[in-house]
């Protein structure tokens, strides 16, 4: 079996890692890194053959700065999948419940655990840079009464002990994950697949109207929306770029069309990728 | 002349005070807040008479916390305002900048000064909480080497000295904010002027096109669309809540029309306020 070098942001045990197991299970070799910019980079260098990035979260909402890194880089998005995320309260072996003190994690998983916090207001959150990395922390440097908020499999990889399964205040947090290829296409996208999705970055001419005309692309076919984000476009003030997720594969006739519609109506456009829906 | 309890969030001195200014000069008493959550709390409780909140940087895009707390909390924007950011560096006076290693600021701030860092490699970013209260912080510890990056009138409010003026990579660095009413309406907008804007929040039904026909309330009526952000739902997986700013007044006959339209083809709709434009 040929296996792959797959870049992903954070500590081992890291969300991304459960994303590239349920993307490319064991063919996956992982390469982590501190920040997601060096993610992109490594991709560019040929340092790993494809990258895991997360995109969005259903409580927290979009992940900004990787919708600026896909415009930046020559990437394609090959493949999506969701992962549901779990909280665990996790501490070095032998550490009971009632010595926990202090709790590190990633302030985005303390703040969706925040039943957890006022059932327990003794415990004091403490926020650090990473949910696994918050759990290697506490294995290497054993502080008293201290615990980790991350995924099981971080608690595994570190040997630590999970004291408190499932504390996130929502179970409908999922975080959705893009699978990317860099210049050599290394992973194909599986051709199997009956549903597919396209995404685009695309920006109007500054005219009223401008965003629905270019909507009506995809409105008038019928082709299903499934996220519209908007960020800033640099040097021009208050004028933004749109990315947009749809239902259709690229080489389809009804969405080759729309594509040639939507770029006749924008000022830019670019094809982010096309990839079996997750 | 009536004076007004201002709330806002970040140390003495933060862009957020110069907003609050503009907008009302000398008529403002501010209230510092640590978390934009409390600024709102603030308003809530009748703490504050009203409240500058940032929605948008045109570098690093929206305040997305501050979309969701719109939504949550019973305000109503009542103005808008734009602040040019201007990044300095300041360091205790005495301090030459021959003597700078290392410098502190709030992230967003260290990343806007990019080409300072790599003309000056023997200097050490240090992400800090806030850029004001970097300031502050550098003045009530004075570490060793130590400068901070932020405003002019947190330079002059800790008695700080600025080494470098206008150190950010890009001049078209402005931030939007707006002012808010509580559910006592202290402050009613001006009603001299000629343009206004209007900003709603909406939910489509889950179908394909809501989207485009929800916005077409908009431009069948040649309201020209300055702002449209999107932001999960919470309960609904992968479905999402639009923010749109337009241009109309509410009480206009065709802003009235384009909401009713869009009210008959959203699930919900609320107007979060209606303002001269900024």
């Amino acid at each position: 079996m040929k296996k792959y070098k797959i870049g992903f942001q954070g500590e081992l045990g890291a969300f991304s890692q459960e994303a590239v197991t349920q993307l490319l299970g064991e063919r996956a070799i992982v390469r982590p890194f501190q920040r997601f910019e060096e993610v992109f980079q490594g991709l560019d260098s040929g340092e790993t053959d494809a990258a895991v990035i997360p995109i969005e979260n259903t409580l927290a909402g979009s992940v900004h700065e990787n919708y600026d890194h896909l415009l930046r880089f020559d990437v394609a998005i090959v493949a999506e999948t969701n992962v549901r995320i779990v909280h665990n309260l996790i501490a070095a072996p032998g550490v009971r419940f009632r010595d926990i003190q202090r709790v590190y994690s990633h302030p985005v998983a303390l703040n969706q655990c925040l039943r957890f916090f006022a059932d327990h207001p003794r415990v004091e959150r403490s926020p650090f840079y990473d949910t696994a990395g918050s759990v290697k922390m506490i294995m290497e440097e054993k502080p008293d009464g201290a615990a980790a908020i991350a995924s099981s499999v971080a608690a595994s990889i570190y040997g630590a002990s999970i004291l408190r399964r499932s504390i996130e205040d929502d179970r409908q947090n999922f975080t959705r994950f893009f699978l990317l290829n860099g210049k050599r296409r290394v992973l194909p996208p599986r051709a199997t697949v009956k549903t597919w999705k396209t995404s685009v970055v695309f920006t109007t001419r500054n005219i009223p109207g401008a965003l629905f005309r270019s909507l009506s692309a995809f409105a008038l076919r019928d082709l299903n929306l499934t996220k519209i984000e908007s960020r800033p476009l640099r040097g021009k003030p208050w004028e933004y770029l749109f990315y947009v997720d749809f239902e259709g594969k690229q080489d389809d006739p009804v969405t080759k069309k729309a594509l040639g519609h939507l770029a006749e109506l924008a000022d830019f456009l670019r094809v982010l990728g096309t990839y079996p829906r997750g």
